[in-house]
C-alpha cells in the first residue's frame, strides 16, 4: 500500500506536487507512540545517524586524548555547509590527531552554502574539507589514531572503526546489520538500512540513556550537549537542524540525512522520531519533521510561531514573489 | 488513487527512494495512445511549453523584423544553463530589438552549469541574463516591440504579449485557461495548469501541424527546426534536452519544465508526450521521458544504446563509486 501524502506543494490556487512518506515516533522501551505509513521497511538513514556514528569518538577515548572542543564534537555529528569556520574546525581536529586534510577519504564537493561556494570559486576549488561529511570523517580518523590502527582504509566496512560504528548502530536500533542491508554512502562509508520504528527507538535510547551501559549513556549526553551548545557546527547558516537546535537547545536534537530522512530526539519526553519522504525530497522531510516536533514537543506560543515557517514554508520565485506553499497535510497536523 | 511508481532509485541491494507519476501519449486528433496514472488532473507545465510560448515571436513578425538567428529562436524556447554563449545570445536578441538586459523581468539566479557559476563567482554576480528563462523573456520583449506596445510590464497576465501566449496555449491544448488554473512561474510570467492528456495532444499538433492554421503550422516547424539544429541553445552542456535532440535531430523535440514535467514531440510518429513526476523530481521525470522515447520512437541499436544511460542512469558518489541506479519500472518498459 502507498504511504500517505504528507506534504502538498501549492502554486497559486492548485496543488502542484505531492510528497508521500512514513513517520515513526517511539519511546525508549520501543513502544510505537505514533506511526504514519510503513515503518517496518528498511530505510538507509544516511547522515541522520551521524551522532551515533560519532559515539566511538568518545568511547574510545579519542575526544579526550585529542582534547576535542564542543565545536569539534558537533562537527563530528554534522552535515555542515562548508563555511569557513566549519572548514577551519575540521582542519583543527585533524591537526590535533597529527593528521592532514589529504587523509580524508570523503571526496570533494562544493560547499552547501552558496556564499561559501562563491568564495571558494573566487580563490581555489572545493576539497574534501568542504564535503559536508568532513567532520564525521575527521572523527573516524581520530578514532583510528586512538585505536593505534592503520588509518588509510578507515572508511571500509571491514576496518575496525566501521566495525565499532556498526556495533553501536546495532546496539541502539536492535537490528542485525549485515550485507543484505549494506550500501555505500555519498561519502563512501557504509550505510545500513534499518526500519524507521527501530531508528525511532534507537534515538529515544540516545535521548534517555535507557537500555545502554552507563559509559555509552554518558557519551550520548556529551554529544547531545555539544550539538545543543554549538548548533551552527552541526549544519550552518540558515539550515534547519541549526535553527531548530538554536530554538530549543537541549530539548530537541535533530539531524538530516540524504534522500529525505530525518531523525530527532525529544529527551524530556523520552521520544525518538524517524521519518523518510519516499521520493527523497529534503524540502518535504524538513516540513514533516517540523510538524512532528510541533506535535510532540510542548511549545510556548513564541516557539510555535518560530516553528510555523518550517511547517508551512512559503515559496518565493526569483523576483521574491510568493508563488505557493509547502504545507504538511492533515495526517500529521 | 495513487499514481504508479515509475522510477525506483536503488542503493546497494535495496530500493532507497520511489517516484510516482503520470504519462500521456496522444496523436494529433487527441486519441490517447498510452496513459499511465491520472492524465486528467491539471498540471502546471512550467517551462515545458516554452516552444508554444515562443510562437507569437514568429507569428507577430518579430523574428523576421529583428532577423533572429536559429540560435536565438532556440534560446527563446530554452531553459538554458547560463553558459557564456547562452548569455551572449540573449544579449544579442535584446540588442537587435533595441532593448537592454535591464529590461528583463525574470529575476537573477546562478547559472545552472556549475562551471559557468564558478566563472560568474570569480568575476561578478548573477544577473537576469543568467536566468535559465532569459531567452524566453527576450523573446517576449521582442514581441512587445513588434506589437509597438509598452514593454515594461510584458510579464503580467493582462499584457498583450501574455494574452497572445494564452491564446496559443488554448488553441493547442483545447483547454480554457482562466484564473482558476493560473499561477506565477519561477520567472514571474503566468503558468496555466492543463491536464497531461491535453498537453500531449497539443504537442502532437505542434509536431504535425494538424488542426491549426497554415501560418501557425509553419511557425511551429520553424521553431522545431531551430531547436533541432541548435540543441545546445535549448539547454546546454551535458543537459538531457540537448543530448536527446543531438541524438535524434528533428525526429524528437523534448523540453523540460520545473517540478518534474517533460513534454515531447515525435513528429514522424505524429505523437505528443506529456508527463509529470508527482513529487517534482527532475531526475525521475528525465528517466521517464527517456523510457517513453525508447518505447514510441523506432530506434537503431546504437540509438537505443545512447538512450539507455538516461533510462537507467547509474548513480555515483563523491569518490566516483557506483552506489546505485535510478531505474524506470516495468510499468513503462
Amino acid at each position: 500500500m502507498a504511504n500517505p501524502v504528507l506534504v502538498e506543494v501549492t502554486r497559486g490556487p492548485l496543488v502542484e506536487s505531492r510528497h508521500r512518506g512514513a513517520v515513526a515516533v517511539s519511546d525508549a522501551d520501543g513502544h510505537g507512540i505514533f506511526t504514519l505509513g510503513d515503518v517496518t521497511a528498511p530505510v538507509f538513514p544516511r547522515s541522520a545517524v551521524k551522532a551515533l556514528q560519532a559515539l566511538p569518538l568518545i568511547e574510545q577515548g579519542a575526544a579526550d586524548r585529542f582534547a576535542l572542543s564542543e565545536e569539534e564534537l558537533a562537527l563530528a555529528c554534522a552535515s555542515h555547509s562548508g563555511e569557513a569556520a566549519h572548514v577551519a574546525g575540521v582542519e583543527r581536529m585533524l591537526a590535533k590527531a597529527g593528521l592532514k586534510p589529504s587523509d580524508l577519504r570523503c571526496g570533494a564537493h562544493w560547499p552547501i552554502a552558496q556564499a561559501a561556494a562563491a568564495a571558494v570559486a573566487r580563490s581555489s576549488a572545493p576539497t574534501p574539507l568542504h564535503n559536508n561529511c568532513s567532520g564525521k570523517h575527521a572523527g573516524f580518523l581520530c578514532v583510528a589514531r586512538a585505536l593505534a590502527v592503520d588509518h588509510a582504509d578507515y572508511w571500509r566496512p571491514e576496518h575496525p572503526v566501521q566495525r565499532l560504528v556498526r556495533s553501536v548502530l546495532e546496539d541502539f536500533t536492535g537490528a542485525a546489520l549485515g550485507e543484505a542491508c549494506c550500501a555505500i554512502d555519498g561519502c563512501s562509508v557504509p550505510t545500513w538500512a534499518v526500519p524507521l520504528r527501530n531508528l525511532a527507538h534507537g534515538f529515544a535510547k540516545f535521548g534517555t540513556g535507557r537500555g545502554m551501559s552507563g559509559e555509552r549513556a554518558r557519551a550520548a549526553v556529551r554529544l547531545r550537549q555539544a550539538c545543543a551548545n554549538k548548533p551552527w557546527y552541526v549544519a550552518g547558516t540558515d539550515r534547519f537542524c541549526t535553527e531548530i537546535m538554536q530554538l530549543f537547545g537541549e530539548r530537541a536534537f535533530v539531524k538530516t540525512g540524504a534522500e529525505g530522512v530525518y531523525c530527532a530526539v525529544l529527551p524530556q519526553q523520552g521520544l525518538g522520531i524517524a521519518l523518510k519522504c519516499d521520493d527523497g525530497a529534503s524540502r518535504a522531510a524538513q516540513a514533516i519533521m517540523a510538524a512532528a516536533i510541533a506535535r510532540f514537543l510542548p511549545l510556548a506560543a513564541s516557539e510555535r510561531a518560530g516553528l510555523s515557517r518550517f511547517v508551512a514554508p512559503s515559496l518565493r520565485n526569483w523576483n521574491g514573489f510568493e508563488v505557493g506553499q509547502a504545507r504538511v497535510t492533515e495526517a500529521l497536523r
